[in-house]
This record gives structure tokens, sequence and C-alpha cells, in this order.
């Protein structure tokens, strides 16, 4: 049950800040009502498929909590949080390559909260945040409710282009300097590319000549389908700048083990963390401490490591079946870059002609009577840049099976024919 | 582990909001170093006894939820809360005398959220807002942060004081019109106090000519220790004024279940309700539904009640041993009011003569030497006022047992004539 948007007064519709007047939900959460119409598959959500949940281990890990540290595992916890879940998440940083220690890093709920403190302890309204485009709605929404003024960074097929960056740097148009660049360089969401390292140390070399620092988002980089792994921008930064790394990293347990567990973390250094400690005890105090000695047994328990190999074999498979099927159902008319990780799939559609904002609406409109679900490009982009987008979508093939996937192109191929037969349908 | 307050150069630290540039934390969470003092007793936290956790009925009610709902245990959820839980926290309201349906009610990760949801959305940089004081401090700094005007209301041994509200909206001395009003009518924090019904009534009949909304924040309404009750602040507000109640609900699971659940709730008109979703979604997109499961469970098994009872019974017990052990100790030197529920006494030392911020400092030295630890009074006002402060301070009896209470009263009177010996030590 979502909460109707009523058209009836408001006792306390003249105290709203003007920021939320007229606000707008989230463009992904907005597609919702179409998810329930019967037979519908969706290609559209960014949620971990179901069937890859270890609720076993998972049960187990609560009972653990429950049974060998009730106290703990009821009570309030310190903002920072549970020193088991710390040492855990240091410990899994160090399999990534990352060095760091339990008192670099702060416990968040989920990673969302983590960029909202930094937003919050940071950025001032109208000091500029550069982010890659296309990019993460809810780090656009952030930003904008902050009053940030957002500042597009290109993309290609490799990831952030660092090149446009030097070049926007250089001639900087704004009359403050830039504070944070956003980046998911591990399998973005939603372009789906991996940063090469030399773009990485480019990246660092910007940061720490302009005087910026760089938010690493890294929920994705665990799911690889290859060997191919680039080293992290944050111990890129360490490197390069040791203790004047300008990277705060952030990850969380959302798409490896469990989104509802809520868990997620930053690295950064130790006065930007305690600040960002201290935000936390006005925004919720501290994250579930049930929830974090969960996850702790959980990534205590030897289980992560194989479910993780299980979770990167069935999503390879699904993103081979949405590649081949995007091919077989569109062929040239569609052009996208197959990924090495992740959950998404950033396509274009290459229509031979017609005005594109129209077609983008007619395939939207057909796709949802093919019984099929995408999220339409434009919510990739800040709301100044939405005619970007093009004919651009964003796939996830994480959630569907192999045979929904394959369906589910189908009448993605179903409804383009429809939309360039009709594009004011 | 905390993060340390490290002098160290910080490569972001050019880059801070300024609003965090020296911020400062919790002045109770503050007090943690000497908790772990060996021997320590603490009348200082606001935490619920561990005694009084059903650690055996939440780990049923974990187990139910992580077999019988695994899915939506473990998955994203809608922002708006999942619904068996918005089910369960109607019936609770229900029972409390409010009536409301699921629809409007948001589920936050503790009532702390619900707040700074509510001052994002309502509250712009400069706003009034009206607070009694003395007030629960997390309230005070996020309205800081917010960088609300604070205004404070004054409080007597019955909460907040609506006559010298009136007088105070009568002759408004600041440019713009308060935008809400805090309140903890039930047993508040720190001052331990009912509001009576006429108050409550008179309150809504201010919110309601002077257009402000009423925040009625109810950790603790059904901690009672006899039968009196007051009906909330937010149905007399339906009563007086329909669909333009002016009242927003705030409660929590943290002080009856558990607070690691990190529960809490809000109800409010839809227009705002619906923003406070969409502030959410930035925020943390959901509150973890495997914690929010658990707490539906929990709700449904029938263990919440007794469980409710057996906490009343103690926390009275204790509260009793407070009372008479403070009495015992401090005579005719110390003023408080024995609260009807709750988990605090607010109370204010006497002496003959002397400075009172010196004597408090002492007092708190001394306390420290002797083994006990109390919330000073000063931590409750705005930094403004602190100086009303004088020689209050929070005791709360929810923690320690009546045996542990009865010394740290000893401890506090020892402490007390040590200060007032030598004020100065």
């Amino acid at each position: 049950m979502s909460i109707a948007n009523t058209g009836s007064p408001s006792p306390t519709s003249h105290l709203f800040n003007p920021l939320f007047a007229q606000p707008e939900g989230s463009p992904i959460r907005e597609l919702f009502p179409y998810l329930s119409r019967p037979g519908m598959l969706s290609l559209a959500g960014g949620y971990p498929s179901p069937g890859l949940f270890d609720a076993e281990g998972l049960q187990q890990a609560a009972t653990t909590a429950l049974q060998q540290d009730a106290a703990a595992s009821l009570q309030y916890g310190a903002s920072e949080g549970q020193l088991p879940l710390r040492e855990a998440l240091a410990e899994l940083c160090a399999s990534r390559g990352i060095t760091c220690t339990p008192g670099d890093l702060l416990v968040t709920t989920g990673s969302q909260q983590a960029f909202d403190l930094l937003v919050k302890v940071m950025v001032a309204p109208g000091d500029p945040v550069l982010v890659e485009v296309p990019a993460y709605p809810a780090t656009l929404q952030t930003l904008k409710l902050a009053q940030a003024q957002v500042v597009s960074v290109p993309t290609d097929e490799h990831g952030l282009d660092t090149e446009a960056l030097a070049r926007l740097l250089a001639q900087w148009p704004h009359a403050r300097r830039p504070k944070l660049l956003y980046t998911v360089p591990n399998f973005s969401n939603p372009g789906g590319t991996l940063l090469p390292a030399s773009r990485r140390a480019a990246l660092v070399a910007l940061a720490r000549e302009h005087g910026f620092a760089i938010v690493e988002d890294d929920p994705y980089g665990e799911l690889r389908f290859d060997d191919r792994c680039e080293p992290s921008v944050y111990e890129t930064g360490l490197a390069q700048c040791g203790s004047a790394n300008p990277v705060v990293y952030l990850s969380s347990l959302s798409k490896t083990v469990a989104p509802a567990l809520r868990i997620g973390w930053m690295l950064a250094d130790a006065q930007l963390l305690r600040r960002c400690a201290i935000a936390k005890q006005t925004a919720d105090l501290c994250t579930s401490p049930l929830a974090q000695n969960i996850a702790a047994h959980y990534l205590r328990s030897g289980r992560y490591a194989p479910q993780l190999q299980k979770s990167c074999a069935e999503y390879a498979a699904r993103m081979d079946a949405l590649c081949s099927g995007l091919e077989a159902a569109l062929g040239e008319q569609i052009r996208f870059v197959r990924p090495a990780g992740g959950m998404f799939i950033w396509a274009q559609l290459q229509p031979q002609e017609g005005d594109h904002e129209a077609l983008s609406r007619a395939l939207f409109a057909a796709a949802v009577t093919q019984g099929v679900l995408y999220v339409p490009g434009k919510a990739f982009f800040p709301a100044d840049a939405a005619k970007q987008a093009g004919l651009c979508m964003r796939l996830s093939y994480a959630a569907p099976t192999v045979p929904q996937i394959n369906e589910a192109v189908e009448r993605l191929g179903r409804a383009w024919q429809q939309a360039v037969l009709s594009p004011i349908a």
C-alpha cells in the first residue's frame, strides 16, 4: 500500500519547506504500479534475485545473534556501528584489496544513507558537485534536495570520461569550486561500465589538483563475470596521496547478501567520518544493531564467498540471455556494451528517423501493453539534461529468470516495432 | 570503538559544509567513555532495561519472518513500510485510542528519523520552531542542523505551559510565524511529566489559531505506572479539527520492544506523509524490511501486552527505589516530581548558597569520582539558554536494577556533600 497523492486540502501544506512544495518521487519507484499488472515481466528494478538470498544462512545468523548476543543485538548501539561488524567489513574490504581498519569505517543504513550523510556534512546550498551521467536517480535526488549545483561529467563505454573532466575543470564555468565527484567505477548503475585503472589514476590526480573529494560508490564490484578487475579508486588514492587520500569509499551488502539488512558502510578520513557519525545521530541514532549482528555472524559463517560465487554465475547467465535476446529481437537497431559484472545494461535504440522524445514515450506505452517494463533513460539525467537521454533505457537482468528474460526481450522487440510504426500512439 | 577526534590534518576539511566545521556530538553520547570505568553505575542513559527484552519471542518472530516470508523479509521494500507492520501499528494505535488506518502511517528507522524527515519537509533555514524545554537533545540538534530558529516554551510539573505559550504567541517577537511545536506529552524526556487533557486541548486550539503544526512524540506513553492516562494530542486534534488536524503523531517500538529494531512511525495527513516518504527515499530508501517483518510477527504473537505489563511493573519498582533513595540521600536539598510513567526523573538540587554553574561542574566531577553518572541539565537546553539548567539533572531508572539504584543514590549523596564542601574541585 503506497500513500495516495490525494488532491484533498492538507492542514499542513502552508507549512511545507519550499523544496517540498511539489516534490517528485523516485522515477523508478513510480513504475511500481505497473509491476502488479498480471503477467508483467520487469527488466526495470535494481533488485537482486530473491532466489539468490541465503535465507537459511541468514536465519542461522539471526538465531546466533539473538541467542549469543541478545543484549547487544536488541539494545541501542554506537552511531559508528557494532565492532564485530566493523571488523568483518574491514576484512571484506581487505579481500577487495582495500587497506583499512575497523576504525576507518562507519556503518550506515544502506549506502544510500552514507551518501546522504556525506552530502549533509560537505555540501552547502549552491555548492557544485560533479556527477557522472547517466547516474543513479537517488544520487541526483539527494543532491537536488541539498540544493547542490549538479555538474554533469560525460561517460563512454569505459565509464567516466576523465579527459572530458580535465577539460571541464580547466575551463571551470562556475563561481565556486566543486566539492565532490560521484562515480560508480565498478559496473556502474545504469551504464554497466568498468572504469580502467588508467582513468582511476587520472581521476585521483584531478581531485588532488583541483581539491575536490571523490565518492567511489561500489555496491556491485564483487559481482564480476570474468577476471577483469581494477584497483579501487580508494586504494589508488592511498597509493598516490597517502594520508591526504581524497577518496571516500562507499559499499553495501544489499547486492551480495540482502537489501533488507540495510547495511552499508563508508571509509573516509577520521575528521570526515566523525562528522558523518554526528550527522547520523540525528538521522537515525544508529543502524539496527540486530541487522548489524546478523550481518556480522553471516560474514563470519563462511557462507558469503560460495553464495557470491553462485550469484556471479547466475547473473552472468542472465546477462548472456539478455544480450543474446536483445541482439535477436532488435539486431542493428539497438546498441549496448556487454557488461563484465553488475546488474545492468544501458541500451540505446537507433531508429532510422523520427522524434526521439515521441518515440521514447510511444515505446514505453507499447512495452507496458506488451507486458514488459524497463526504466526510460531520462530517469538517469539531471532534469535540465533529460533530452540527452534520447532513446536510452536501463535493462536489468538481475531479478528475472532466463526464461523470463527470453520472453521479456521478445515483448520488447514487438513493442519497438509497434512504436516505430505508430510513434504517436 | 568510537571514531577518534584526532587533531591530524584532514584531506577533506577544506570541503566541510560550514555547519559541520566544528560540530558537537550528542552530549549524552559524550558520557560513553565514563561508562566503561570499572564499577561505574549509570543513571544517565535513556536505554531500556536489557533484562526486559523478550529475546525468545523476538527470535521466534525472526525465524517466522525468515521461514514464512523469506523473499519479502530480505528484499527492498516500499519507502512507506511493509503492509503487515503498518496494519499491526495501526492496531497498536487503536489500542491507545488513536483512530487511523495503515495508509495514514509511515514506518521510519526509529522515531528519530521520523522527526528528521518532518523537519526536512517543513523547516527551511531561519524558520521558527517551538520546543518545550527542557527537551530531548537529539531534537535540539536536528533543529540546529536544519538551521531552524529554536524558540523555547517553558514547562512546569505538568509539562508544557500552555498559558505561557499563549502569551508568547500573542506577543510573537520574530518576523516569521512558527512552523512546528515539538512536545513529548506522555512522561516527557527529560521532565517525566504528563500533560493534562485541558492543556492538550488548549495546545491544539493555539495551533489552529496560529497555524502551526504540533509534533506529538510519544515513545513512553504505554509505560504507565498507574491509571492516569490522557487522550493523545493527535486524537484531541481530530476531535477539534477533523480533517484539518494540525497534529503529527510519532512513536517507536524502541522503549517497549527493542531499540535495535529501529522501528518508529509517523501519523500525519496524506500530503505531508507522502512528502516524508519521498524524503525517506534519499535518507535510507526503506526501513529494514527484515526488522519490520520481525516486528510485525512479534506484535501479532500475543507477547507484546504481557511483556509491556512486566516492563511497567519493573520500571515502577525502579522509579520507587530512585525516588525513595533520592529523598533518603539528599532530603530537602533535592526537588523532583514523582513520574507516573516513562523512564526519567528531572531533579533540581537546592544549595543554600554558591555559584550554580561551578557547583554543577563540581558535582559532576565528584559523581564520576564516586562512581555514578547522570546527565547534567544543560544538555536539555538550547545553547543560548544553557544557564537556565542551573543544578538540574536527568536521572534514569530504566536500565539499573533496584540494588544498583540504591547504591547509585548513596554515591550521588556523597558526591553532593563533596561538591558543596569544595565547589571548585
